[in-house]
């Protein structure tokens, strides 16, 4: 029988033989270890550890067996390299829309795009070119409350493991962020904590800043705040004016959003209380 | 003769024909440009000139005719390359003031460090390795205006051009800086605007921030809030606790304090309102 | 008249007076310098200078008074922005023409792509998403003359301002580049020199680097020896293997390659004999 | 009685149940996991493995049982935090040797400098600010192999656990380099393999790069060929000549010598090959 490749994600409270028992059980079931990566963190105790195996097992007997060697409120995943589905969701501006849209056509993230979904038909000529879903959704004439009901449902109906936010410029209620908490990912123009909230490059430019962000994150229920994925910057200079800046980032933002997913999508990435291991 | 080597500084309203009068001047005059860096402020409609030229002539008559073909509040500057006089201040941590005293003990800036003021005595050791004088002023049992007070008479009596705050970890008032304006140098530890304020290491580690960066600014009257010179950042990630974080944020800080401070001691910096030129 | 948008270039042997005349000649035809970029390679005493103009001239008039008062033998050039006529070229891989594709139908560079050239097919149909022609011409069967004297002659038949290798993995010979001098722009995925030729991210694996890069260059008769026009590169690890390389390189090749293209089809590039002048 | 730190050194060829092995030892010796890596590389199908646990053991007997569970050939290191000794080589540049004085002199490095050699007397005066001791050993008159062998009864004279080669400017033949392998980290003006040999700053210059780079590596028999321990790079532009490029590059070679020697310092390199693990 062909080997399979699994990846093993455990997390706990630390105590003393967590490795010990884990690995106990790996070899036990004949896998073999290909790379391990874990993490203690001393200020919350707690234990993080992504271990990929190859061999051949009943993932949810070894789940089991793990179960019994650990602490009771363990997380405990063994999942195989699987495909995840994805809906996007962008408004008018296309470069991370487009970006993931070539990515996951030419197969370079473990992933499929099930659905776009846009409060604008601005990018449905260029979501069809690679023949997605396109969903407008049009947020004129309807409460906030209304027209995130309707792309909760629409998103729903996909059963997507992630939300991707492309530059989906509306800011989403605690509400709708409830029962998608760590499946949401967004792109946020600027380095935060810097520059929360709107127009962060009119910001930057206002502020002199000599280099610009990008923030790649989990979204909570607080704008702007959840967990940091991935960061990355670019030089700036004071002869650019807001709008090069904006130009300049949008390479960064498409790049760090594209990392953070790659990572996420690739099950190196755990949520640890407001910040996250990512073990690159 | 020998030719000398003079820098012409201009920052005047924008209009038509600035660039002919002033080159014109110096052509009049058998000054040859070796370097010319210009930029227009367009929101502000404000012109910044930095002319290196070679040549031989009195500044102050070419300065005068130059005041007679540009704008009447044009500032115009015709200085030589000399060494600026610094007084650098500190308070416990040693990175930025061992950084500087070793640059300019082997004439790396241009400039030559005339004082160590400080609040504790943990950096006169350290100071007077390179024989340099060594003031400890401590804050103990005095009001902050006392304080000050002491510190700006000893500041004053060397009447320096720059005066570098290398770590001094106290907060100035806007007392202090008046006089001083866009001559004090100092280097927060943050990608400011994020983290202004105390302990930025422990705030960045709080919230899972994957850089860190480090700031020189100009002081103004208000508290991390005046117009940036340089930044830099460097990668961090889940392993490191705040600890960690200042420990490589110092490496960060003082290449930045000293990149900031050589474009200022080369004449290379304007100020534009809140923001900087720098012409690098 | 509605003002227009003009940039003069200048490029002569170094003279005392030269920004003086030529911004005298500016100032005398009515146009207002809204950026001015000047250098002079002290090695080669050669000096270089673009400037940015508004008003309203007849720009052949302009060239005429310039050429009475410049050296001889300088290069003049008082250009409109205008769209520029690209012909890019590749052969497997995706990553930099989809960037290219992408860019430029949502007009974020200032060009236009007239056609894609291969000698293989398998990126005919990205193409055409986007409503480009795409031109298969084989290499199989040919000598590499008779192959590269039908690529040559496609394309001249679009009259291109600049003909960009976005991944064209075939070496040219000095005949194809002959004719094309400072047209022909391509992307070395490695930090030149290191790494020169072929497998450049097996190399970099093989003598264990901590970071790799790309460089975009301008392609002479000589194989990734012409003029340098930009760089960059992105930090790797040990536990990174020659592929793992080569997908993080994509990322940074595409930035490079239309981050040099962006200056080069803004007019912001001057050749130096085998360096480049990039004002940014 | 009080837990020690100890860290736990462990490469040989990779199999199946190596870290189930390891860490079943560890916890029947009572040792608790703080921090676990783990590479295994493909290529050579060889295991490294880096673990920082607590506790309190006599490490021979570890060591000891952990040969009896592991391959013959692996090599297996039980070790404290302790300070290493240092021996350093200069030339005539400072940068590198006056950052390295300063941050051992604040207990910065977990190590002390015994003391320092060159072949000039230029940075005597620098060193014995700090105290340490210095010794010009120099090369006029003698034949390299007569130098060498004097230079390198005074560095085994200290019984040092490395050397740095901190801009040592002579080329150490493969007699001075038997005895020391892995212990000579030297830090290379450039990006290697980019300008191997004399003058890299010149032959950058000449190439007309946009970056120029360090490289820390440790010292083989082949001059600038051993096993890269750390790489950065700043960007450059046109504006800079070969000189402009040499301030530059200072500040990032003193900046990788000091990274990747806090990493050897902190036992997390190991030498895989001519390439290096860096458990960062």
């Amino acid at each position: 029988m062909t080997d399979q490749h699994y990846t093993l994600l455990v997390d706990c409270t630390d105590a003393k033989g967590l490795i010990y028992k884990i690995t106990e059980t790996l070899y036990i079931n004949g896998l073999n270890i290909v790379r391990n990566d874990e993490f203690v963190s001393a200020e919350e105790n707690y234990f993080f550890m992504r271990t990929e195996v190859t061999g051949n097992v009943v993932a949810t007997d070894v789940v089991e067996q793990l179960r019994k060697v650990l602490p009771d409120a363990a997380n405990i995943r063994l999942v195989k390299k699987e495909r995840k589905k994805l809906v996007l969701m962008a408004t008018k501006e296309h470069h991370c829309l487009s970006d993931l849209l070539v990515r996951t056509h030419f197969n370079e993230l473990n992933a499929e795009v099930t659905a776009v979904i846009s409060n604008y038909d601005s990018l449905q000529n260029l979501t069809e070119k690679f023949s997605i879903p396109f969903y407008c959704i049009s947020h004129e004439g309807k409460t906030r409350e209304e027209h995130e009901a309707e792309v909760l449902a629409k998103v729903h109906s996909f059963q997507p493991d992630y939300v991707v936010l492309a530059k989906y410029m509306r800011i989403l209620t605690p509400g709708f962020v409830k029962g998608l908490e760590h499946k949401i990912i967004n792109i946020h123009h600027s380095f935060l904590p810097a520059f929360v909230g709107a127009n962060p490059y009119k910001q930057a430019y206002n502020r002199g800043v000599k280099i610009i962000g990008a923030t790649a994150h989990f979204v909570n229920h607080e704008l702007d705040e959840g967990p940091i994925i991935a960061q990355s910057i670019i030089p700036v200079n004071h002869q650019m004016d807001a709008t090069d800046m904006a130009r300049a980032g949008k390479d960064i933002e498409k790049l760090v959003l594209s990392n953070a997913l790659r990572t996420v999508l690739d099950d190196k990435v755990f949520v640890n209380g407001n910040k996250t291991v990512v073990f690159e």
